[in-house]
């Protein structure tokens, strides 16, 4: 077992450079380990490290590497060992490499494949961006209905070796449609002499190549599958994924779903390693139109001119009113966002999220409006900030509050629901968009009262 | 294969009731498609539906049941029934229904259940919430370093049917003690006469049962493994944990940071589950608590009071400036939580942080600056709402602008490191947090500079 203290020497070593210690440590530690340590670190040599590395391992390490140091380390290799890596590794890793390759290198790579590689890599990359195509591997084990349970062992035996994951072997008729997925436990817990279809019962659970990664996802979650087969739509058995690549999926959706909602656009690197340049960019564009959404709050205030002059009183809650109406859609939103992400909460429960949302804000709002008033008269026993007119000023100001939380909670749930019933991304409706929209709306919900409650006294 | 019609129809057939039908169909579904079907179901009658399953499917899709249909189901069982399913069904998922339990059901539960699985859910129910122990199994296959491949696959086919999962194989002393992990795939690509110590590295990744959760998450991710051994702190083999109960800890992690992210307390369940009350309760503390603290702008904006009279020009801009302080503080925030969350980010990247976020601070406070000022400046052209001192009211909201971003954005990445530094949860340092902390010094700033720069004019 590798301490920490090993990893730590192995960190130490892979900076440092020293080859003879370099090779007996890393043959102690895992190639998902080892790219782990590599990834983290800076200015290694990472040609050398690979010298060092027996071939299986070389190509297990590079497959999870980060993508940058997958080029930095292509980058330094000759031609012969560029097109050996690049044939070595499994096709799903290489599909996720070459996805990102700018267009002329990736024409290159792929006059380095043999024909089959070539093949297999480009069949891979026309289904579209973010399909369930582009995650899979065709490396998987098939048998036939008629062979027995040793049949099957000892095929396994023979050419199990290239497969991805062999936890699940497939069974398919003689043209190569999937009529069964069978798990590789029932095979090894069977009498050997036992036929395969004795232990079929073609149930399975199949996913098509050209459907969305969240289909994946979700069907992984339902079915406690290790591994999934994917075929084409007319039911061809054309590869299968593993639940490790749905796994990393399933983090980079939540990475998104949560860097949106905090009203930026989804980095799609590590905060750590996207260019400043670039994490502005990304940050500007909704900080500008949040902004310019803003300005808004600007006018309306202006519009009400006349009545902040002669009330100035007024404005000193405007903060406190507009905040409790962005925290409460912020909070409905939020709820509401990730209910639907996890498949709670669909269209068609509008009803009752609407019914929901409003008995929600109502105690909310009811809430603070209470919390506010008391804080009002409980001030003007002990200054005249507020002035003789602090209990009409108390009331304007309740059921303000109690408005604009409502409507916070109102616009936090609906939003998002119609924005995916609209087919855009729901998660867009960040926070601070609802802040925004709240703000607004909530500053002349509180100037409009004001006029109602306070005409002929203060106004 | 099932279609959507087919699960439709069975959905209809639950509701129903019409037993011959249902079981024709329900034999088509894995038992976990059955148990999400239930699930999502209202006003079935579960007893009916589990008297036509076999006893296997039975327990599987009890297994997937949520909470309460599992509580639903218990309650209408005889004495007898209720000990079979308990007995029955394996020890993690045990754990996990027992830890739910009311203390006396808990207690009744326990003595329904035989000496052996009482000893073993009493064990795993020492654990500590939140730790490893609690997600583990102890049904798990080892071996000796000194059999043959052909022994350990017999042994398989004798012993592995009662086994969580078979894609790895434990080797352990004559003491019980861990010493490799070797993935089934090698025994059944291995020579059948060669010894297991032939396949041995020695190399392998445990679990330590008393760690929290969270470390078997990052693990799982570094070494895409199905399943990991888990030992006590000496090193004894006690149980495996499988990628399937990790994945569903994710998503349950992931959902408690967004929504505290949020403002609001973790529901803990579903939306549209979980009683009115209790929702309002888990929003309400937050929201009260930022009340407070978004009355300190009260205070704050009271205190210059002498200033707002003279000038009330000044309050136009108040919500455009306090909401740009929270955008920008909230996008900080969510991406270092996120970054955090995801290893990315540590304390030890502090300074890094700081430098990326000042200059980040700056670059997008000016931008919204210049656009301030503009506003401003274009107004002025066509109204004088602004009054004679537009230009310095411009400068005075462009340099409360830049200063308020960058408070935002340090305030924003800072506080989630302190937090978990601290040893607190970052995900509480949620978008309205930061934005109510940035309210109230953003109005301090505001106030300060226009006394500043309108000193002598229209201060």
């Amino acid at each position: 077992m590798v301490t920490a203290e090993e990893k730590e020497l192995l960190a130490e070593r892979l900076v440092s450079g020293n080859l003879y210690k370099l090779k007996h440590l890393s043959a102690m530690v895992q190639p998902e380990e080892l790219a782990e340590l590599i990834n983290d670190s800076k200015e290694i040599d990472l040609r050398k490290i690979f010298q060092v590395l027996d071939a299986e391992k070389a190509i297990k390490t590079f497959e999870n590497l980060d993508y940058d140091k997958q080029m930095e380390l292509l980058g330094s290799y000759t031609v012969e060992q560029l097109s050996a890596t690049l044939n070595q590794i499994s096709p799903d890793d290489r599909t996720a490499l070459f996805e990102k390759l700018p267009e002329d290198t990736l024409q290159r790579y792929l006059t380095l494949l043999t024909d089959e590689e070539r093949k297999t890599t480009k069949e891979l990359l026309l289904y579209p961006e973010d399909s369930i195509g582009r995650l899979m591997t065709p490396d998987f084990i098939s048998v036939k209905e008629d062979w027995t349970v040793q049949q099957v062992l000892d095929y396994i035996r023979k050419n199990g070796r290239d497969s991805e994951t062999i936890s699940n072997i497939y069974v398919t008729d003689s043209k190569g449609f999937l009529i069964d997925d069978i798990k590789v436990r029932d095979f090894l817990l069977a009498p050997i002499d036992k036929k395969v279809s004795d232990l079929m019962d073609r149930q399975f659970v199949n996913l098509n190549a050209r459907d969305d990664q969240e289909v994946a996802i979700d069907i992984f979650k339902q079915t406690n599958r290790m591994a999934l087969p994917v075929t084409d739509f007319n039911g061809l058995l054309i590869g299968i994924i593993t639940i490790d690549d749905v796994v990393d999926v399933i983090e980079e959706e939540d990475t998104e779903d949560i860097q949106k909602f905090g009203g930026t656009e989804a980095l799609d690197e590590p905060y750590l390693k996207i260019a400043l340049p670039q994490m502005i960019r990304k940050r500007a564009g909704w900080l500008v139109v949040l902004f310019f959404g803003e300005m808004l709050t600007a006018s309306a205030m202006g519009f009400f001119n006349d009545e902040l002059n002669k009330a100035v009183v007024l404005t000193l809650f405007v903060p406190l009113i507009i905040s409790s109406g962005g925290n409460s859609g912020s909070q409905a939103a939020t709820l509401i966002i990730r209910a639907m992400a996890l498949g709670e909460v669909t269209w068609l429960n509008w009803w009752q999220v609407i019914r929901r949302e409003v008995l929600s804000g109502l105690a909310l709002g009811s809430i603070l409006a209470v919390i506010g008033f008391l804080r009002i008269s409980i001030w003007s026993t002990f200054t005249d900030i507020y002035g003789p007119h602090w209990f009409l000023i108390g009331l304007t100001v309740s059921f303000t509050l109690i408005g604009v939380v409502l409507w916070g909670t109102l616009a936090g749930s609906m939003i998002p629901m119609l924005l995916k019933k609209l087919g855009k991304d729901p998660a867009v409706s960040s926070a601070p968009f609802i802040a925004t929209l709240v703000d607004v709306t909530g500053l002349i919900l509180y100037f409009s009262l004001a006029y109602l409650i306070l005409k002929g006294t203060l106004l």
